[in-house]
């Protein structure tokens, strides 16, 4: 017997049927945050086999942000007092026993350093890395330490983070710290380079580091929209910011990953299970060369107000429906959502039964059930 | 070496260390309701594994209700139909592993059946348990089936349900349908009882069922307030309405819980936890005989908004403040709750460490956790 998955032809030996099925995208990913708060290893394990039960095989580790440096890198071993505390930190072995867990179920693990800008809590090990003691971020782009520091890290990531692809961040990027503090302002002058010029400097260098340690790279869409031209081939551009840019992406022939704020991230809990279901990647892409360059989704489960005693059901059942559609076949995919409502409803209800904590599909996200009543309608 | 606790002295050799400790009262439970919603298995099982954290004994299983009922009973089979789905049952065979599975934990499993008021979903599968088609509870206090039912429930519990108490019910009695229902209120005429007495008679019955079948008893409190010197000795008055019953009911010989709804009930989710950890069951009992009376309290967590998806951080932190004051002596206990701020702060951060959802200790039970901070303090 034969299993056609994820584009493999995996033989069975001595079962008694047939499955022909493979995903619509080969990147189907989540987010996790654990910057803005701490999410304990546990909680990730459930998370990870979550995933599992609706096909999402990409677990994007946003590790750190501005807020805290969780993970321990043994390059630059003071990063790690950027945690918020030391219980509210992953070892290089936590993080590698992660990876492994999710490799055995499927799951790749893509790691984020999201530079330049969202790197405030880096500084509290290493303050060199700050523009100043007054103004905090961006990392500190005249500073060889930086790079420095950004190639150890990439060289201890690529030990532990054997996906083929990194994420190297470049969202939101506020450079006035740059021009305002006068050691920076001045090698700006020196290397005649304005602001936008060193945005520019600093993700590409970036990039380099990242190439040079075998990986490929994920860009937020801000270095696409600002100088796409100018990325490296190997980079995939994250859309983030609403929809339209994957069809500029791909039509640049760079790839792209769909995550548009509006409809699929988890944090804005008015966004409905309807919303994320009928979000299509392919919107306005009509060449099928530039459809393959879509490489897929993810949906966002930013932390800002999530952590182990609310990700879940925040997470679950909206997840499952950007889930369905990127693994099914677009002429398979209901036209109107109404035609999703009972099995998305069953499939809640397994989630629970096998003990994630999924919340009803009515209501905003992560509401409480309706009172007295069976979960399988 | 010697470990005290609950009463017992327990040898651990080779052990280079001493602990004495002992809880302040033997019963420190808490309520789950299956009836309004199904919990499943795993969840049932990790509410479990999360009170040993917390050193509660006793889970308050109620497990049917108007509702819904869930459970199979093997001596009357068609009571399971009154499930909300054949994927919302609870075997036999699921109920012992429960009980099975609290025991290894050190926790008793206390199931109730509320009688007469709380049954209407036992007459799906024997409507002649209802008054009548349109009036369908209380049950019918006229019909000898109705108490042979509840033989046939007390005599399948005896031998799933090990603990030495069950719980009988018996709050809420609204008798109208027994004196609007033409044949019981013939039968009410022809026995010479109103229905006040007939609300006694049930339960009395009820009780004398279940002392047959080796149990003692808890019934709720409206048991105690409406014929507490006619109750069996062996009965322990489940207090709920809210405080001063329990003085009452030890002043009268009777053993008593205290869960009153104002303080310890968890589904009143703008019951704070300084409130939780505030409600002293002992309050104006001062004869240290009477003190004994009062075996211990419980939180109650009711399931009318509650399913697989919100129980853990409904639970969590609040019922762990009531949990110390159960545990910890009178004496020990901190007179202001500012003092047990940051150790339950820790406490909630180390479930969540464990996997176990709980919510923050700001806000309301089950409140977001507040924007980008670190849990421990």
């Amino acid at each position: 017997m034969v299993l056609y998955m994820a584009f493999r032809v995996i033989k069975v030996h001595m079962s008694p049927w047939t499955i022909i099925d493979q995903p619509r995208f080969s990147y189907r990913g989540l987010l996790i945050d654990t910057s803005r708060h701490y999410l304990p290893l546990p909680v990730i394990r459930k998370v990870i086999d979550s995933m599992t039960y609706a096909k999402l095989n990409v677990l994007h580790w946003h590790i750190v942000d501005t807020e805290s440096f969780p993970l321990e890198i043994p390059s630059y071993p003071k990063l790690w007092n950027g945690a918020y505390s030391t219980s509210e930190q992953y070892s290089v072995a936590d993080a590698a026993e992660i990876v492994s867990f999710a490799q055995k179920r499927g799951i790749n693990v893509l790691a984020e350093i999201d530079v330049p800008g969202h790197a405030l809590s880096w500084g509290t090990g290493y303050p060199s890395l700050w523009p100043s003691k007054d103004c905090q971020q961006p990392l500190d782009v005249s500073n060889e330490f930086t790079f420095k520091v950004i190639d150890g890290i990439l060289s201890d990531f690529s030990k532990i983070f054997k996906f083929k692809f990194v994420h190297l961040g470049g969202d939101e990027v506020d450079t006035s710290c740059w021009t305002t503090t006068p050691h920076i302002s001045k090698w700006l002058k020196k290397n005649g380079m304005n602001e936008s010029q060193a945005y520019q400097y600093f993700v590409l260098r970036a990039q380099n580091l990242a190439l040079s340690h075998g990986y490929e790279i994920v860009n937020w869409e801000e270095t696409f929209n600002n100088f796409g031209n100018k990325l490296s081939r190997k980079t995939v551009v994250h859309n983030w910011l609403g929809g339209g840019v994957a069809q500029q992406v791909v039509a640049s022939g760079l790839r792209c990953i769909v995550s548009n704020q509006d409809k699929w991230y988890l944090d804005h809990l008015d966004t409905t299970w309807q919303e994320f279901y009928a979000n299509e990647p392919l919107t306005n892409i009509t060449n099928l060369k530039q459809q393959k360059l879509v490489i897929g989704g993810e949906v966002c489960m930013w932390g800002e107000r999530i952590d182990g005693s609310d990700i879940e059901q925040t997470i679950w059942p909206r997840a499952a429906a950007a889930a369905e559609r990127l693994w099914t076949p677009y002429d398979e995919l209901a036209k109107d959502p109404r035609q999703v409502t009972g099995r998305l409803a069953h499939f809640r209800c397994l989630l629970n039964q096998r003990g994630v904590a999924a919340a009803p599909l009515a209501g905003q996200g992560r509401a409480a059930p309706e009172a007295n009543r069976g979960c399988f309608w």
